[in-house]
């Protein structure tokens, strides 16, 4: 017997359906070895194999293997939430990775799957099940489902699933209808935080932000699967985009940056009512009220008891640590904070990780931030709730706090990064190559982005348990942009062809106050949108480049991959790669949404020099489209300069403004983003 | 045609299932005109008709008549919650018992109701089909089913729904088994109000609730629907019972009284986290935190704008009223508040209802207070949020916020009692009788009422939308008690046969710190037991009663009667009392919990004089089992004594403990309550 391993990708559907219950569109059937049930339907199982075996599809045998002990992974109950964010969780989690890593082939890992899938919370079960499958060499060819096909409920309005059951049950497939998501369903504008709920509230941001936490997981027991190249520096720079984004969003939408939330003993003024349910524990997302305070926890259900007065003290380790230039590892030895590799080592202890040097001292910020804020609401469980949207990583980027939290984390950052040596004009420059004009067209006026509403159609059908098969669909409303070109004309006078990076970020032109942004300020509002090596001949060049190409984004159609349609052919390359790119920022939020009037902005063009930028390495048949944000599976991070290079520092003496800041090598263009307020369908939906 | 009207029960079956869809366990088909279809599914009318043509049972013709007009009630949107607290809903649901109620005849009752059924509010609907089947003459004797049946989802932990559903589509109806409602789900014993939730929470205390304001509905154009005999005297009455219950189970719990919620201005240190759906919104109900503060309510979606100073003027307005002893109706007439009609006056200006005597100015105190807890979250709709559990009558009383404000809603009416003549020895006496010997039996000690843990099921399956068909049971935990039987001596020296009233009430012997309650304290803790009339023949007579034939219970059969088992045959007297009837205390909760020790209590006695306590009436084929708390349908309420007497005014000069108070014809007996921690399961159970 060997599995077909395609199979093991039906135990992502419907995730509270048995295992026994056929699966997927063509309804194939595990045949589960008697032992493997549950206590529940042990009893009933010659009942149930009669019921569930006419008009049935492919039958797929179960090898009847010895169960390894699950005792940790089974003491979360199979209907609490799941949370990577509570260490208690984290180590269940790891456990179970690392059982499913280890099984030595792929009909025992289709064993154990189905054993724990009906035992195992469904969650905890998805999410081990697919770092399993994305790190097993065995399996990493595997094109895994999109998590909002199987959990539709973290991404989608509550009230689309009665009607979408009503839509299931009472009209033929032929005939059924979208479910339509209102746009403005969380808030209305009298919440001024609510206008940015779009952003906030994206299904491709979310995806990106869990399926980012996919690639680098917390916990471990086999340390390649954490240690990945660069992770703590790739967590400070991908969480620093987010923030310098929303800041963007925020200006589209007259709202000043986000206040740093600094001070955990303030009570935090932003409200958040999600308006989700988890259908697999049928309770709600607990909301936050206007005004909470946070509170010590003490909570043993979860193994946490944590004071503020913990929470203050890590930050305070590591503020010491930062001044004075050095860590304490676990050993007592002391890890100096270098220019290029010291962001890392924060980056690490701040998340935290397992690879953090020593969490025992400078503890567990980041993550304890989220718990502490999820848990306002009950922090000692005497009301049994869960957490609230912020402790999840498939759910915290919906809620006002969640930038909050991050603008001060990435507060921590900065203490390092203003600390380090500013770039001088010779690690700058490029010499002998001009970028000597920039435009930006798409169709319209040059140098003005167009941004609008769009509606896209999701099928809820596979997340939607004890419903008739057949896809239904959900429809929402998304910003969208017209697809554009940079073109870039570059001097080489060096006299020879030569390699350069193009760098590309944007920036508002003005701040709060409608003045000209300060450089200090601006940098950290730069946005990533595009990075890309290229060949420069002698003399001039001309480049061009689609915003479909960005190195940060991700197509539409792979933000949301169905097992089904939009995808490549199983089992090549181009599928593998698929996979990790599941990770990346969605493509159509590339662009901020801007103003009606046009937003000013100022596009930032860079030509560097590429044999200071160059990774050695292999990268044919590797996912590397949306490296910026995410990586490269297997591979290091492709760029040897810090992350958010040259922004990353503060700039030189005399350099106030962004025009100051300009080599020869750069250039700024001056653009607009307009906002038309229009909603179009997207073309292909049904 | 001629509809037979047991068909307008299947209209409360699976309320969000369209109308075309079979009903009930014979699938029953209305067949619709097809102008009735809603637009979503008139397009594919014919379609729909053959889906659900095969294998079903009766067809029911529904003849096409003309609509009235539907503008107001149509407002509500069919995804909202409907909340009898807030005016507007109020007077959509009154606008549609008026339509329902003033159809000609059953055929055309029946074409509105199916034309509404999927268009109105399915909350609204039921709310307003009950109404006016239970006051229309022709429909009075039709058997409602309990509105746990539509509405599960308001009496029961959401998280059972998702189990429910699995066990309705995998298992056989015959292999089923009942999924178990933990006990404590809300919250846990560090939350100390939560020793009392198996109070707050039970079904059947919040079904009567429910039932008790369908029997007193709040509004309608037809005026001799809401202006019941001594109807604002019950409000006040039934309500102080409760607290005067919920104040014994606290003692029950090493709980100090309730605090009155007697400054809206101040923060309301108990949190609740209610832990229910609503199914046909697909929305949570909103928990509330802990020291959450009220605010001034501005919402144009439930047409309200009320500030706090608006309830403190609405306060004053009453207290002038009750210190000067009138109040000024709409014509500015005084109406002097007697001491036999000022209560019933004082308790319509106070809930309020429509027959207020002036709601311009009383306001809506008792109502608002509800909205204002209710809205606490969302003040001004910013977060699109609806009411929490207080906004609805069928919740509120899971919220230990209820018993809080209803303590202060008492102490308004006690303002009032306080003021009245003291009732002299001649009001209380009744020369000749003396009540010579008290004694309670339940098989046990004598004098010791014992109380436990009883699991009984209830099916979910009718309220369960776009499911498979069959039963499936919950298994919920409540309290219960023996029965037991009252046997008292009572001796007629009146020389003659005579009739007397029975009156039977208990309370705590004790106070929170232990010591003997003062009578002014103790007469606000007196739960109603049971009344009844009897013949005191010369002599000595010994009368036994026994606690099923309570006065103000109703069997735990009623308070969850299904359509089908457990109930008279259709159309005979005895269904027709049913009816009304689904208003009563639950028996299982006639006596509080008490404590393993045994918690001291003082059982009251008292004969009263017949000829002073009688209503002349027909009482013959009327519902008057559990009179105390709800009254007679279509009676004069059956005592002509105030509510509560003799407990409801202050007591004379000089009695300042029970034994002072006592006249001949009373007799207190100590007795205790012991509750055991064990749980049993009812018998009858599957």
């Amino acid at each position: 017997m060997s599995a077909n391993k395609n199979n093991l990708l039906l135990l992502f559907d419907r995730p509270s359906e048995p295992v026994f219950v056929p699966k997927g569109e063509n309804k194939t059937v595990f045949d589960v070895p008697d032992k493997f049930l549950t206590d529940r339907y042990r009893p009933i199982g010659t009942q149930l194999a009669n019921r569930f075996n006419a008009d049935t599809g492919d039958r797929v045998p179960v090898r009847n293997i010895s169960i390894p002990n699950l005792d940790l992974p089974l003491q979360l109950k199979r209907r609490d939430i799941f949370s990577l964010f509570i260490p208690k969780h984290r180590k269940m989690a790891g456990k179970l990775i690392d059982i499913f890593v280890g099984m030595r082939n792929v009909d025992d890992l289709q064993s154990i799957a189905v054993y724990c899938r009906d035992r195992i919370n469904p969650y905890m079960f998805n999410y081990c099940l697919s770092v399993a499958l994305l790190h097993r060499e065995d399996t990493k060819d595997l094109p895994l489902p999109s998590f909002i096909q199987s959990f539709p409920d973290k991404y989608v309005d509550s009230a689309v699933f009665s009607r979408a059951r009503e839509e299931a049950t009472v009209v033929p497939e032929g005939s059924r209808t979208p479910i339509i998501i209102p746009k403005d369903y969380t808030a209305s504008d009298l919440d001024e935080e609510h206008r940015v709920a779009y952003f906030r509230e994206d299904m491709g941001i979310n995806l990106h932000h869990w399926h980012w936490h996919l690639v680098y997981p917390f916990e471990s027991a086999n340390r390649d699967i954490v240690n990945k190249d660069r992770r703590g520096e790739l967590f400070y720079y991908m969480h620093e985009q987010i923030v310098a984004r929303y800041n963007f969003e925020r200006f589209s939408n007259n709202l000043g940056k986000v206040k740093r939330f600094n001070d955990l003993r303030q009570p935090i003024a932003e409200g958040y009512f999600p308006k989700m349910d988890s259908l697999v524990a049928s309770r709600a997302w607990p909301p936050r009220f206007a005004n909470t305070r946070l509170a010590d926890i003490n909570r043993s259900v979860d193994q946490i008891r944590i004071d503020l007065s913990d929470m203050e003290q890590w930050r305070d380790r590591y503020r010491a640590a930062v001044e004075q230039g050095f860590v304490t590892n676990r050993n007592g030895q002391r890890m100096p904070l270098t220019e290029e590799g010291g962001i890392d080592i924060l980056g690490n202890i701040i998340e935290s990780s397992s690879i953090s040097p020593n969490q025992a001292f400078y503890g567990d910020l980041h993550n304890m931030g989220h718990v502490f804020i999820a848990l306002a609401h009950d922090p000692d469980h005497r009301h049994l709730e869960t957490f609230s949207v912020m402790g999840d990583s498939g759910t915290a980027m919906r809620d006002p706090i969640f930038y909050r939290w991050h603008a001060y984390i990435d507060d921590l950052f900065q203490l390092h990064k203003g600390s380090l040596p500013r770039y001088t004009v010779a690690r700058l420059d490029y010499p002998g190559i001009t970028v000597s004009n920039v435009q930006v067209t798409d169709g319209g006026t040059p140098n003005n982005f167009r941004t609008f509403w769009q509606q896209s159609d999701i099928d809820l059908s596979r997340g939607m348990d004890f419903t008739p098969r057949g896809a239904v669909f959900a429809r929402f409303t998304h910003l969208q942009h017209e697809p554009f070109a940079y073109n870039i004309t570059v001097n080489n006078a060096s006299g020879s062809d030569v390699m350069g990076t193009v760098r590309i970020f944007m920036a508002p032109k003005f701040d709060e106050r409608g003045l000209p942004m300060q450089f200090r300020d601006q940098r950290l509002m730069m946005i990533e949108l595009d990075k890309f090596a290229t060949t420069l001949r002698s003399g001039q060049n001309s480049i061009q480049r689609r915003s479909s190409d960005s190195s940060v984004t991700i197509p539409f159609e792979r933000t949301f991959r169905s097992l089904d349609a939009n995808r490549p052919t199983a089992g090549t390359a181009a599928e593998s790669e698929f996979n990790f790119c599941g990770c990346g920022w969605p493509n159509h939020m590339l662009i901020p949404k801007g103003t009606p009037q046009g937003l000013a902005a100022e596009l930032f063009v860079m030509v560097s020099n590429y044999t200071d930028d160059r990774v050695e390495q292999e990268l044919v048949g590797t996912c590397n489209d949306s490296d910026s944000y995410c990586g490269i599976r297997d591979r290091l991070y492709p760029d040897r300069r810090n992350m958010g290079y040259p922004f990353d520092r503060m700039p030189r003496q005399g350099a106030d403004t962004l025009a100051d800041f300009l080599t020869p090598n750069m250039r700024v263009q001056d653009v607009t983003i307009t906002f038309t307020d229009r909603t179009v369908l997207r073309p292909n939906t049904t």
